[in-house]
């Protein structure tokens, strides 16, 4: 069974030559190779639907710079925020810490984002950061939430055309678990979305089912 | 530029033609078009060297029921956990809830698992679990962890040799941040490896990115 795209010998010399030397016609990789144009048709065909090579009208082929494994990669880099994220869940910047945990435990989400009375983002409350303020000495049902939120400008957020890729490498960079999706408004962000790790890991779970065209 | 393995009419023709009529050869697909062979060459070669056809010796040209972004979904699925994994954090049965609590802190994780005193795996502790230990009414510092940790056989884990969307896969159903990656042992399980959320978005990152073979 073939499960990759596998190049014989002559295709990856084919490769080397277009490399070195392209743009080059196919009348020139046949004379490098001692080949005929006719037998080296299938190879070049190949190695241009595969999409190791583009050719142009009167110019040749070409290398664009592809692997394999890069063209798979490609079809990931494609995937916008907007088909992959969940509904947010929201609390308004003067809840207590206390209620904000029990929204968490309702809504059944690791991350809260905090808004004004405007509907504008002002604030994100992790897990961590309601784990960390229940273990210190104040009491829960007093404190608001706008006292121990990450706020902005610190608030790492995305828009819903953005590509899945770049919240992935937010998320790892930043080490955080969710990201707001955000609209611009005359008075900030409002908040339409939420893409977590979760989203991700279904994401890979829909590529790996062959669910994503 | 070609990013993906596009066919053309003919190929999707003949990829029709096998998947009704194969196990056939290349003779008899070229009789049903009214081509000879020699012209079908190219097509059978990019349709097998690109996965969507197999050829066997004296039996012919057979459908292998891929699509292009099966050949994504194939290199996905062969990924294993032991490539991915983290290193596990551990607590004993025994400690207190607030220590444990604490350890999170310090080891910058979000589960922890439990073990008893031959290091075999009794317990996952998650962060919604310690939170909702934070906002009972009991002492944080008087209640050992393995009150409130979820405890085996109710345990999801996993072994190294597993594949990773198989993991995937358990995170989305039992709705969870990680897992433990264990080894037998003659006592139970021994805690050998963690795998989360985040080795998952990383991973997709890496195949984002060509960095996975």
């Amino acid at each position: 069974m073939v499960n990759d795209i596998e190049l014989n010998k002559r295709q990856k010399h084919i490769l080397e030559i277009v490399k070195d030397h392209g743009p080059i016609t196919g009348e020139a990789i046949a004379d490098q190779l001692n080949l005929t144009r006719a037998t080296l048709r299938p190879d070049l065909a190949i190695l241009t639907m595969a999409g190791f090579l583009d050719a142009r009208p009167r110019v040749g082929y070409f290398y664009t710079g592809k692997t394999g494994s890069q063209l798979l990669s490609d079809k990931i880099n494609k995937i916008r925020v907007e088909d992959h994220q969940s509904l947010p869940v929201v609390v308004n910047e003067s809840v207590s810490v206390y209620d904000a945990i029990v929204t968490m435990f309702l809504e059944d989400v690791g991350t809260l984002f905090v808004v004004d009375e405007h509907s504008t983002l002002v604030g994100v409350l992790s897990r961590k950061d309601l784990l960390r303020a229940s273990i210190g000495k104040q009491e829960l049902n007093t404190i608001p939430v706008n006292i121990i939120m990450t706020r902005m400008p610190n608030i790492t957020f995305c828009l819903k055309e953005d590509l899945i890729i770049d919240v992935a490498n937010k998320l790892i960079e930043k080490q955080i678990d969710a990201l707001p999706v955000v609209k611009k408004t005359n008075k900030g962000y409002e908040v339409v979305g939420r893409i977590t790790k979760t989203n991700i890991t279904k994401l890979l779970v829909a590529l790996s089912n062959d669910e994503i065209m």
